[in-house]
């Protein structure tokens, strides 16, 4: 990755958002990478509510220094609504950031949707706003049906999204943030947008160790420091739910797709997604291999990109760089 | 594989079958096998409709000499009536044999439905009857229905079935048996009888070449010649459909289940099946990795076994050697 140093040739990233322990690490991250400038967050519920989603965004900010980004609030429900929301409280403390007994913020969100936040940048800056879609795609179906350029506007949408040929992570057929908005998720994968999907078959691949841990506590780096802070929670989840000492990195890993592609490989295909059923929220990418006989659901429709390979540790150690030298 | 010579130590099978190029192979497969006696066919709907099924499995029973071999004709309908049933005529043939012009058999089915055909034997002998099921699995989810008794009366269940972890052969969610009654799927998956179920991840990785075909053709073995001469249409398919010179030999894989286990590897878990929607007949195995923190659609169901690998040269190769000293 090259350092670019000039502010015009960042990337502008929205980062639309359910802070969420491993959300914070990839704000964190995004704001200390000089390849991506980040225009603003979205809110969206799924490890919190929206509401308190918003508040640890600005949050987040605010430790950060940040205040001069933008937080858009976004949608309290799922397109097609449904009796239950769920959240992640078991995996993120009931207040999604490791129960840490946060300073509230003092910043408040702009007076906008998250959906119109979107549209308004895409048509700003076309063709160069990158959204890193971090929870459920709620938002980004909305400003797609309210707005039908704006699949072509935005110049690529990076999902943590999916479970690709791999049991789901809220049960065996379906990952938390598709399950989330399965309808959503359906119109965002065949909206025509650039697309890069990266599920949980790849995340679960990059693991923070008990020894990274140590690596960051040592360091002096604020974002070090803080990210180690509300980890703890984090950890304990990924003992008692998977029987591994260590924790899944999804949204970081799915920031560095924003910050630099080519630390991934990807497949090219179809992606839809089931909305009923005790399926709903699976994800099911056409590999392209066979030519079928019949018309099926997944003919004649846009193709997006589905990582299929990284590098775990390389990850993890271009993450802790970044952290610690904060 | 020992040399199982006495008759009594025999495993009984009976064959729930929808002949079919590749059903014949494994027919014939078992019938040239001293591990198993094979006691009944039962047919079945699927590359052919149910009354063609029965009229080639009586043909071929007669190719074989073995009219002694009963056949009860099974379910022409799916377990949830559906407008229009699914045949494979593009990759078998209209005959379902490739279109080689067969002799009409002169035999006959048994007066009983192959799902009662399957109770009698399984409550004849109790723990030794083995089914092979290479199509939809009406019969057996039917039999189940009708006897509660029949998971724990039946020694095993092997089934061709499924896509575990790789995208279908009739779209990209589903195999063509499980989409042939995803009701029927269900119903048996989740019985509670001993099942292997090995499915299209498993049965792609035992191609045919065109080298093992002048292999065949080569043999003045019966079901050698016969089997080349069917095997050209189905070839030809193969060509068509997936871009390779050979030919997937789903039924005979599952027949050498029956006859030696040992010759694949296999996990345990809960198989569910969709019943709906565009994902109608996706199988979905929880390999039990994520300890759930809510109760699911797989939680308290029996476990069965999935084949995860084989060795596809080796099938080959005893497969031929069966064919070719017939």
């Amino acid at each position: 990755m090259g350092d670019i140093g000039v502010e015009n040739k960042r990337k502008k990233i929205i980062i639309d958002t359910d802070p969420g322990i491993d959300d914070a690490m990839a704000i964190f991250l995004a704001l200390q990478s000089p390849e991506v400038d980040v225009i603003g967050l979205t809110t969206i519920y799924g490890n919190v509510r929206t509401t308190l989603a918003t508040t640890n965004a600005l949050h987040l900010l605010e430790v950060a220094g940040r205040e001069d980004i933008p937080v858009a609030e976004g949608s309290h429900t799922s397109i097609k609504e449904v009796p239950k929301l769920r959240f992640a409280a078991f995996a993120h403390g009931c207040d999604g950031l490791g129960e840490i007994n946060i300073v509230p913020p003092k910043g408040k969100p702009i007076p906008q949707s998250a959906s119109d936040f979107l549209i308004e940048k895409a048509n700003e800056f076309p063709g160069e706003v990158t959204v890193v879609a971090l929870g459920p795609l709620t938002n980004i179906a909305k400003a797609i049906e309210s707005n039908a350029d704006f699949p072509q506007k935005i110049r690529q949408i990076v999902i943590l999204g999916g479970a690709f040929s791999v049991n789901g992570n809220v049960n065996p057929a379906t990952e938390a943030n598709i399950f989330g908005d399965p309808e959503a998720a359906d119109i965002v994968f065949t909206c025509g947008a650039d697309i890069i999907a990266v599920g949980i078959n790849i995340t679960h691949q990059v693991v923070l160790t008990d020894k990274d841990l140590e690596d960051l506590a040592s360091s002096s780096g604020k974002y070090a420091k803080y990210v180690c802070n509300i980890l703890k929670f984090y950890i304990d989840y990924h003992l008692e739910a998977y029987n591994i000492r260590g924790a899944y990195l999804h949204d970081p890993t799915v920031m560095f797709v924003a910050i630099d592609p080519s630390l991934m490989t990807y497949a090219e295909g179809v992606v839809r997604v089931q909305a009923d059923g005790i399926f709903r929220g699976l994800t099911l990418f056409d590999n392209m291999k066979k030519r079928w006989g019949e018309v099926t659901e997944w003919s004649n429709k846009p193709s997006v990109k589905v990582a299929v390979s990284v590098d775990g540790d390389k990850i993890i150690h271009l993450l802790k760089e970044r952290l610690k030298n904060s």
